[in-house]
């Protein structure tokens, strides 16, 4: 389902024709999902590195906002198929990005359309109504240069290098023209491309996931309704949370806590009382006492389907490690002092984050036997477009 | 030249007789350091990977400090071997150590022997001249948060989960008796066994560095003097410098430029003027007009032993990524906004910093060219001793 950008520099450069061959595709929100193409670095298969960009325009001139998504498209195409350019930085360390499985996937904020009250672009009537601001959760402690950001750029690779250069390479083509926001790199912790990763806290992390193989499971869960916004069309919303995990505070717990707190068991990833991995959760069997085998308060419970009337998305988190930083612990006995500052960089696609993300983090903000241990410093939502054939990436968005 | 510690746990439990045997060798000098091992990681050919953090100690009793170093070189003699232990967190993750040739080395830094003008644990006349505090250099922007501590542990493994996970398993064992005061992990880009690793600048980094295979080398430049210091016999003296790059800056700069600021080319590593990585740089070379072929002000020439009457010292340097920082330029045009935190977490193992990094580092921050580049942003020392037969790390310090 998921195709690199077609865009070779010849296709672009010959935009006038595709433009026109997108037009006459577009007459209805139909044909005009079925005419684009998904972006890269949704539903492929996770990379085991990423690095997340967060940047802000300072221009309010659209037309300066459509000349950057077209050198990034431009630029983008050439990366992903590891292709120098003299413009580029070390030119050589392109080699480095062949065979690593580069995917860029670029998404427009809520603040492209409404920045400070003001419609700077015109494309407020634009808005997609999936792409409504988050409401503020229980427990959020949201740091403001950790959130939003009128554009975002995931670099996922097979290489954090690799992941890295290219945001690089696409910060010094813009270089003057844009503000990077916030940035994020990560890691899939002990990855194997047959095995559901572990996170930091030691735990199989994504084993409920939808299959991202499946092109009826995506079209419910991940793409958005072209009939509600057109300019959508083969498009996803994308949710980002950076979320600090207490790594010190969850080490001192023991194992048999862990894992009444997750509602999995630590090794093998079954449920509480199970013996796989992918067996259902255990969400009505009861002990001898007649106690539930997963606590009302399980992580696992909260967050699966079947208790939260059967809503998904797809889940692309990444583990982070930011060395360092001066915490106050909100649990007795209250520490504070410099702890490691890892936690989790939450990413998760979905047809409409009103049904999706927020339906399910409401629940869990209160509940959740977890939030003892992890708190949301960073939030933010786009919206990632489908790609008109032969066109940049924004393009339906930008050019009515 | 370099062994992992020998200390099996039925050695460490039997540390009485070591010592009796350790007392009987250390007779001279000449023969401690006969008896005396390296500490692994600092001949040991490079990892790509290294988790670095310092640590102070909160108790003025030189007993915690004692049992503190006994308890982490056991845990580290296990973690070295991939030996999982109960009181590990996550021990399965300990499967992940096996082949990842994880190294722990460990550094006290002067703030052991004097802590505020005070002899806290009565080491002060074991202090050697050879960790004299480090000068202020010219263009130094030292933090204190990311500068000193009372203990290190140098952490590298082939996997960087690896190399974390070891130092998140000390400060698990040692949780409430010490505090971490500043961490950096750090990667070789594009490493690999063959070739001299580049850094962020995209230029090799590393081409003179000694050969950690030649013992000669070694202990003329590496190893400190047990006649200086009995106690650090087998040792080496670490100097810790993060250096910031100003990597957007420097991406401005066209390729010619780069490379008369390095003093080398940049795809082939060879010196101006020449075709090969390892021949000789040019430093009395001349091209028509009579100018010097390497600026005087190349970095490449004052870094140069030949330059520095013979100062050498064994690099061990890793580049770091921290993701953006407000930063404000030092350069034209002055420029405050988010920038790339990247830069290089310099290590460098040597006999005596007073005739080695002092001694060369004092002419490169008053003349390098790459100054326009790079901010030294925080500073460490430590003195890594040898290990004694059987002891622990520190035991030919902490008992006399």
């Amino acid at each position: 389902m998921t195709s690199h950008f077609s865009l070779s520099r010849r296709h672009f450069m010959g935009g006038a024709l595709s433009a026109a061959a997108f037009n006459a595709l577009s007459h209805s929100a139909h044909a005009q999902a079925e005419a684009t193409q998904h972006q890269p670095g949704i539903v492929t298969p996770q990379q085991p590195y990423i690095y997340f960009l967060t940047l802000d325009l300072p221009s309010d001139q659209k037309a300066d906002l459509i000349a950057l998504m077209k050198q990034w498209s431009e630029a983008a195409t050439a990366l992903m198929a590891g292709q120098a350019r003299p413009d580029f930085p070390s030119p050589h360390e392109v080699a480095s990005l062949k065979g690593a499985h580069l995917t860029l996937t670029f998404g427009f904020g809520p603040s492209i359309f409404l920045h400070d009250g003001k419609d700077r672009y015109g494309l407020l009537s634009r808005r997609p109504a999936a792409l409504a601001d988050l409401p503020h959760f229980n427990g959020d402690q949201l740091i403001a240069a950790r959130s939003g950001g009128d554009l975002c750029i995931q670099s996922c690779a097979d290489d954090p290098e690799a992941a890295f250069y290219a945001v690089r390479v696409l910060i010094h083509l813009a270089y003057g023209r844009v503000e990077p926001r916030w940035s994020q790199h990560g890691f899939l912790p002990h990855y194997s491309k047959t095995h559901t990763p572990r996170n930091l806290m030691g735990f199989k992390d994504g084993t409920i996931n939808p299959n991202n193989h499946s092109p009826q499971e995506m079209r419910d869960i991940v793409w958005a309704d072209p009939t509600a916004c057109p300019w959508m069309a083969g498009g996803s919303y994308l949710v980002a949370r950076q979320i600090r995990i207490a790594l010190e505070h969850w080490d001192n717990m023991n194992v048999p806590f862990q894992e009444q707190t997750m509602g999995r068991q630590k090794y093998s990833g079954a449920p509480i009382g199970g013996t796989r991995e992918h067996q259902p959760l255990t969400l009505k069997e009861t002990d001898k006492d007649g106690n539930l085998l997963t606590a009302e308060t399980a992580h696992a419970r909260l967050a699966a389907p079947e208790e939260n009337g059967g809503a998904q998305m797809l889940r692309r988190a990444y583990s982070y490690n930011n060395g360092l930083s001066y915490i106050a612990e909100r649990w007795p006995p209250w520490r504070q002092g410099n702890e490691f500052d890892v936690g989790l960089l939450f990413l998760a696609y979905q047809k409409d984050p009103r049904t999706a993300f927020t339906k399910l983090f409401e629940k869990m903000a209160k509940f959740d036997m977890m939030n003892q241990f992890t708190t949301h410093i960073g939030s933010a939502l786009f919206a990632c477009p489908g790609i008109a054939p032969g066109r940049y990436v924004g393009a339906t968005l930008l050019e009515e």
